[in-house]
């Protein structure tokens, strides 16, 4: 694969959480377990759970914060990228449901949606570099809104213990002459095999409501075989990043800061102890905000931008995996 | 907007659908009518049905389809793009799910989903098209498959007698030196205030099981405002007609052939009446297989190709509107 760098920018980031806080104590309360037990085993001191909230609602205020961040308005954006893992809705699709939640006047312009499960944004952003270099569109506004908690299983301690909610958005544009904020090489690599090991059955046709015989409340439940999945991600990571650096012409040690999609305590540990990376160059707001899905990596970027943890011609790393398998990273210059 | 020709080419299509054939007949008996009513008044004699089907198999059948008619193989593919109205389920995506299902041994390419209801296919094609292009991806296989019927209300006559469920796929590569296949240009616009004109409550967080007191299957059913729909459409398609060829410079009378979305018999007659162009210029495939949804469009321009109605060099457009509200259109050479 070749990779081409792109002359872009990310020029805005915003995020947005749901009102209400779960913390873990209230977990541990809620299991009988004694305070301290689900943040120590799982990383996550809280999260962010929907109760009024729509993922619509929550993706307008992340691009409301993120145009703000890059001084524009709605008027200038030419194309809504909704890169969520969840539907809002089984119809119209997501990016509709935004601007219409968005409401005020219409201006027409082009959305659609882009998913790849947790690695959405991601795919979003690589993709739709090449229609802003190309200048098919001038700003494009990526957004990732994840509603997760009303998919876990809460009666038992796991995936219900890790997930949040929220959303984050980026609004990208071409770079500037002189400017040296680029996309230098991306990767995306869907390993089928592990198609089972992450999975929500139920919100499709395969088991629509009217094939089933019974309740499709537990499959509505999300899934996860953390074992299998991580032997996986383990297995092809390091070559994965090695490929992915080879493309940017760069080594670790030149990066920044690596971005790593916040997907547990140890798939992060897992991935700065085979990257060799130390905690001053990897950002990780798990512990504040739990895995937000496809928001979850955004959202890390945007913390580490609001942090100061990364400048003006800074090379970086977003790199993650997530339901697919896939695996997916991109080097850039901010 | 500034559209940019692309050289790429479609160099291969396909479709599929599923076994059980409906017949409008037996619908007029379900509803107790004279034969030949449903025909008469929706303009569609069959329709295919799922019953042992899920869109992954029926996505893997057009794909092949369309491999073997571009003389290529899986193995060719490096990215596959999943461009449909309807999920498979909630999680992962739908097009890890169609590589899951195609099995065998696993290339490790680049798969996502792109969505934009009825208009996924266009936006699919679109999009990647700047990809290929540029040669981040070689070929590309762009499938939309859409199972629709389960979501229907068969206790009304309506939307129950125009959906029909099947998938189709294309293959597109960059246009070799001398071919002149491109997209000479293409436009997508959203119309927000249309966003509750058609929908699916279900399926997603907003509306999902556990935020219900109440049963998930009267939302689980599509639901369609036809009048307001096609009067949007009406005010909008002549003045987006004419910036779609303005982008191509080219005429209505200088295309060989429009291929519109098989939205319903009253949207055909009204675009074909429109645009003023005849049937000898339009591609019609409604009374046999209804509206596919996504799958509508890339089987309409498959059909085409099959019956020999496009040739090589030949310039058409694509043209359709859908949930969104969103119309989408596209100026090609074949």
């Amino acid at each position: 694969m070749t990779n081409h760098r792109r002359n872009i920018r990310i020029c805005g980031t915003g995020v947005a959480v749901p009102e209400q806080v779960l913390t873990s104590d209230e977990i541990d309360r809620r299991f009988g377990l004694p305070a301290g037990t689900v943040f120590k085993r799982y990383g996550v001191r809280t999260r962010h759970r929907t109760v009024h909230e729509n993922s619509a609602s929550l993706a307008v205020a992340a691009c409301e914060a993120a145009l703000a961040q890059a001084d524009l308005s709605w008027s200038d954006i030419d194309c809504l990228v909704s890169a969520s893992a969840t539907m809002d809705q089984a119809l119209p699709y997501n990016a509709a449901l935004i601007l219409a939640a968005r409401g005020g006047d219409a201006k027409r312009i082009t959305a659609f949606d882009m998913g790849a499960s947790c690695l959405s944004f991601l795919v979003g952003l690589d993709t739709l570099s090449y229609l802003v270099e190309s200048g098919r569109y001038r700003n494009v506004l990526i957004v990732s809104a994840d509603i997760a908690t009303f998919s876990l299983d809460w009666s038992t301690l796991g995936e219900s213990a890790i997930f949040g909610d929220g959303a984050a958005a980026a609004v990208i544009r071409k770079a500037a002459p002189g400017e040296s904020s680029s996309i230098l090489a991306s990767r995306i690599e869907t390993y089928p095999e592990g198609a089972e090991y992450c999975h929500i059955k139920a919100g499709g046709s395969r088991y629509h409501p009217r094939r089933l015989s019974s309740s499709i409340d537990p499959l509505a439940l999300f899934h996860m075989d953390g074992p299998r999945l991580f032997k996986t991600v383990s297995r092809e990571m390091p070559r994965f990043v090695n490929d992915l650096l080879g493309g940017a012409a760069l080594t670790l040690d030149q990066l920044r800061l690596v971005v790593p999609h916040q997907a547990s305590r140890l798939a992060l540990d897992h991935l700065a102890k085979r990257l060799r990376v130390d905690a001053a160059r990897t950002v990780d707001i798990l512990a504040d905000f739990g895995n937000q899905v496809a928001a979850s990596l955004p959202s890390a970027l945007h913390h580490a931008i609001k942090g100061g943890r990364v400048q003006r011609g800074d090379p970086i790393m977003l790199i993650g995996s997530g339901a697919g398998l896939t695996i997916g990273g991109m080097v850039m210059v901010y």
